[in-house]
């Protein structure tokens, strides 16, 4: 096995011209396949401590450290429950106890001691415990079922069977976690805590330093970092929130490392990355690079320029569609990464010729055939999908743009679905995610911006019924029958919602509580429309959910005989489980003639300081810069205190708060970005360019330090930092 | 002489945290000087030939091959007159021969053999030979006179006798360079050839490649640079264009290195630097750092608005005032360059040190205490010209805003000069500068939109007129006595253009040849007024001689004092003289996190290319880009051709096109431009970013002859670089 390593990694090194060394492999490594690893080529790579001590399956390990705190991954750091996460995955906490006298956003926040620590109401952490293989029940469901069509549904069926009855229990929140579209279904079991309190936050100026501008760039000097604390019962259990509960009683958390890291070092993230889509094959790949992402960039180009229309005489139309503007903005721009990183990475091309190998290697070894059938057969889906492209192109970016129909879409589903027992809709209209909807029904009050709705739902009815003729939806043909040209859809629009209560929050509220019947008789013509609409939605997606149900089938036949070709371990595509990437700390050349250097300094953050937001800086930091150099977190080959890292981790979206650990398992930094080269990362691992940025766990340090804050010296003590 | 050598580059390295070594010295030298430094320090940084090699005051030496093409330096690199300088530089000779079917702009050109090179009407080679101190003589002439107004006019006097004197020869041009005020006064001899012939320049997209975007920064990918021939009479010496003249056969020329330069390597930039300002002292560095340039910012930002607001919605006021807009963005951008340079490399701080140690120094060694007098006489000199600066800022000004104005004042000044004897004029208006001043009538014909003229004119008298009181300009006050106001101004200044010709040329051209009465009989509004305002002028300008007389005592005697007190050679500030400088191939870091290479690739220019300008490049080297790594002159380490490179050469204006010579005496690259950081590099050196960027020889080569132009093989022969 190691001789296979090794031409991997020659590979990979191969295409640089600089020192990058073992790690730049990619891979997001489930615990257990880290034991699969040969035990020698981890030691080369710098890992001193044994795999096992990261993780056992029937004892645990290191990695039980790594948990989950508001949808990003985190790092248990005491014996009492402290966890470092990123700073904007805690900014709700900051928010809800801010007051204009008491701005613990601009101020940022640090306990005084333990019965100072603020409570977050909804605020979570996940902590998994119990990781179940489930295949073969759900293999043997999906085996009894007739068509693709049945095999998804009893799929379906039994991972939500699987999931409610894993829900009994307590503070319990479960999933099926599939891996490469069924290669393993693994049932997660965590436990859900849900009594939270922020330890420490830097102030805004420091946490979110760099802001917009430095947002996926490098160099970073962001110090996006935050301490928060989980607490239990008396049993050290999840337990609602109360006075008398206790500091949970992790079985194991990270220590500190006492050397930082420097260009080469070994390092280790550990997190919960989302989603990627490494395992499909070259056809899907090129559906993504060629027409999916080029699409998204433009359409999501055109509806930012409507909402940027709306805002730029109209003060309060822009304040209403900031959030929307600056989400768009970030889809658009890693569309846009998407496509370049691709091309840049040469994925494709990488992933039909790594194909066409296989293809070769099955032809001799005939005994793999039905993989070489099933490829075939994923080509031939998307040749298939491609007949309505173009509608369920613009069908998946509903959510992003004509948000007045989203909401009427969601009132109606969600009426429509609970016309169903809880175990047959479809998974987001289950009772687990009613809060959730509601949530988002409130939330969203806040922005809209009816004109601009108008506009929105006019754009995507006229870009509906240009499609093809074979795509055209009826009920968009039925609504438009009077004309089907800008002058007469806009009108139209306007009168659909001026008609409609759909802007009224209280209205909604009570719509979402109403069933099909009830909706149809308020006589909305816009609830109306979503309901036919709504039935043809769900028409189409029972033919997603057929094609779902082959590729079932199909891409765990292929990426099983991929295991036995490549004669060492697959890494699944990301599904939100515990991964773990082997890295090392590198710089990266972006473009020619220019290296991104792997370390930036505190003097940094004073060259980018403007005295104004993003780049401003609290007086305390400014003050104290200059004798940084001094400090004992300073690095003494940088002649400053560190502030950021680059890695060549393979991360995603997820891997925010992701722990950085070195060779002997000690933390070394905290994940909260990758840098804008490498966004196309979650198609294929590129070595040249892969690079995820950290912060410094000395920045934190030195800040807790340095900054004069009461109640940093029993949090250095907690984290067995000694005081100097 | 070692020591003090050891020490000094030491300090500049310490700044560093990179493998910068002995080169990052600074110092514009003259050939004299590299015979005053330390043999063994030469040969340390790398100069592996004798000094006297390069330079021998009796016998010349290898820097005779670096010649002055039409501005800029330029190098010698054959027996048969061939001579390497930037595209930039002969830009005038493609223009020329341009037609809009033969598009040599575009295209480029190789001349197919040296009958098909191109001769460029007005291009001159001007190749010094003789250099005489006439520092003893100027001196002389000085002491006779009576008062410092009195001693500035002797010592121009004196200047300009000997230039008379000395262009008696045929074909010479020559000039007494001033060496810091004073420290030294030098007749520069040249022999002026005035037929030259374009025998290459690349296509456009490769010389120009980059354009105003890539102005000033790095990472560079532009093959700036041309091939002219010098062509000489029978007798070898300059003559008029001819057919039989012949190639100039130079004493010595610079072969073409075998091995090209890498990171470390050590360069020597020799060419003719225009004109700094570190000689100034402390206060008058910080009138410029704190007052001159933050105020020309502002005011050349102002009048760029004001062109700006005039092309926004016309046309034809675009095209006319672009190059104005153009010339004034890159005079305003190097302003700020200046004010940031300045600052970031605390040039002011470490002047005043220095400045304070050497008067320290005075205080122990009282036969130097007229150093310290006349250092305190400048310091008095710089608060005296406070009392009006903000009127001789404007004055100063002058000629980059109100072009109407400034040409009234030209002819005008011209008939003034006219009526005294040609030694006794300002020396811009000798008639040896005749022809230059009509060509500015002329072509200033196409940069001339009225309206826009009514505004700068009207914003320039509103400054003038709102000047303190005691600044203000009695015959401005006279033309404006009707109001001061805006409004008021507005429609005078517009009466006043009205009712003038110096819109017309012809009419211009006419007035260039009339005396001062006869101008006045026009009863020319505009051109009375410049009359009148000249008479002003002139008088400022005599006091501004007089501080020049005071200045030509006082600088020259610290400056003395400051070479005894360094014991070692101090390098004069540029003043267009032919200097080296000893340099090393190095990147920088411009700002935390980020290191500039040394060099690029080929391959960043394709990663540049947009097929579009400035991002432009021709079919033939799309085509052979993918194989440039197999080319003789691909770079093994860069595993691609080379195209530029960055070194630590102290350059400023006038180095365009100087020849990099490695420690070998042979030719690597010519310089063409700097770093945006490094342009405050004309008030001090700071090793951390004084940064010249150099087209790399490579390039050239493998443009000429992987771009399968025919003629290119001859040439290469020519160059030494036999046919592979």
């Amino acid at each position: 096995m190691l001789r296979k390593h090794l031409r991997w990694t020659l590979l990979a090194a191969s295409c640089l011209m600089t020192t990058l060394s073992l790690a730049a492999v990619g891979g997001k490594w489930t615990p257990e396949q880290l034991l699969e690893h040969d035990p020698d080529w981890l030691r080369e790579l710098g890992l001193e401590i044994p795999a096992s001590e990261l993780w056992d399956i029937e004892k645990g390990g290191l990695l039980e450290a790594v948990v989950n705190v508001g949808g990003c991954s985190a790092g248990l750091l005491s014996n009492d429950g402290l966890v470092l996460t990123n700073h904007h995955c805690i900014f709700s906490i900051l928010q809800e106890h801010s007051t204009p006298e008491r701005n613990l956003i601009a101020d940022g926040f640090l306990a005084d001691g333990r019965e100072d620590e603020l409570y977050g109401t909804g605020a979570r952490a996940s902590v998994p415990h119990r990781f179940t293989d489930v295949t073969a029940e759900i293999e043997a469901a999906a085996a009894a079922a007739g068509d693709d069509l049945a095999r998804y549904k009893a799929i379906d069926r039994k991972q939500k069977e699987m999931v409610a009855e894993c829900e009994q229990q307590a503070f319990t929140r479960c999933q099926v976690a599939t891996y490469d579209d069924g290669v393993l279904y693994q049932l997660v079991e965590a436990r859900e805590f849900p009594d939270i309190r922020l330890v420490y936050a830097p102030p805004r100026a420091v946490g979110e330093f760099g802001g917009e501008v430095d947002n996926w760039m490098w160099p970073r000097h962001t110090g996006d970092f935050s301490l928060v604390r989980i607490y239990a019962g008396a049993d050290n259990q999840p337990a609602t929130h109360a006075g008398d509960n206790r500091p949970y009683r992790p079985r194991r958390h990270l220590p500190i490392a006492h050397q930082g890291v420097k260009d080469g070092s070994f390092v280790v993230v550990a997190g919960y990355p989302g989603k990627t889509y490494r395992s499909l094959i070259g056809a899907e790949m090129a559906e993504r690079a060629e027409r999916h992402f080029p699409g998204r960039a433009k359409l999501l180009r055109d509806w930012i320029e409507v909402m940027e229309a709306a805002g730029a005489n109209d003060e309060s139309a822009r304040i209403l569609l900031a959030d929307r503007v600056k989400s768009l903005a970030n889809r658009q721009k890693n569309a846009r990464g998407q496509v370049a990183g691709i091309q840049r990475g040469q994925l494709l091309a990488k992933k039909q010729s790594a194909e066409q190998e296989m293809l070769a290697w099955i032809a001799k070894n005939p005994e793999h055939q039905a993989a070489a059938d099933a490829y075939r057969e994923l080509e031939a889906m998307v040749n298939r999908a491609a007949a309505t492209w173009e509608r369920d192109f613009l069908l998946g970016h509903l959510g992003q743009g004509p948000k007045a129909l989203n909401l009427a879409l969601d009132i109606t589903r969600w009426a429509i679905e609970r016309a169903h027992p809880d175990l047959e809709r479809h998974p987001d209209y289950q009772d687990r995610h009613r809060d959730k909807q509601l949530d988002g029904q409130r939330r969203d009050q806040k922005r809209l911006h009816p004109p601009t709705e108008s506009e929105l739902l006019a754009d995507f009815l006229y870009r509906l019924t240009h499609l093809p003729a074979e795509q055209q939806m009826p009920t968009v043909e039925k609504l438009l029958q009077e004309g089907k040209d800008h002058e007469q859809i806009g009108p139209l629009v306007e009168g659909l919602l001026d008609s409609s209560r759909i802007f009224d929050l209280d209205a909604r509220l009570a719509m979402f509580e109403q069933s099909v019947d009830e909706l149809r008789q308020r006589r909305d013509p816009l609830i109306n429309f979503a309901l036919d609409l709504n039935a043809e939605i769900i028409a189409i997606e029972d033919e997603q959910h057929r094609a779902e149900g082959a590729i079932s089938r199909l891409r765990p036949t292929w990426r099983r005989a991929l295991r036995t070709f490549l004669g060492r371990p697959v890494d699944p595509d990301a599904n939100s489980t515990l991964r773990v990437s082997l890295a090392e700390v590198a710089g990266y050349r972006p473009r020619d003639g220019i290296w991104m250097e792997p370390q930036t300094r505190l003097g940094g953050v004073i060259e980018k300081y403007t005295g104004e937001a993003p780049f401003d800086a609290p007086q305390a930091l400014l003050n104290a810069a200059p004798k940084a150099a001094t400090s004992r977190w300073a690095d003494s080959d940088l002649g400053d205190v560190p502030v950021c890292f680059l890695a060549t981790g393979d991360t995603t979206g997820g891997n925010s708060g992701s722990p950085m650990i070195n060779g002997k398992g000690e933390l070394v930094g905290v994940n909260f970005d990758r840098v804008w080269e490498n966004i196309a990362n979650d198609f294929g691992y590129n070595p040249d360019i892969a690079r995820n940025v950290s912060a410094d766990v000395r920045y934190l340090l030195w800040m807790l330090e340095t900054m004069g804050l009461p109640g940093s010296r029993a949090l250095l003590d907690e984290m067995g930092v000694s005081a100097e």
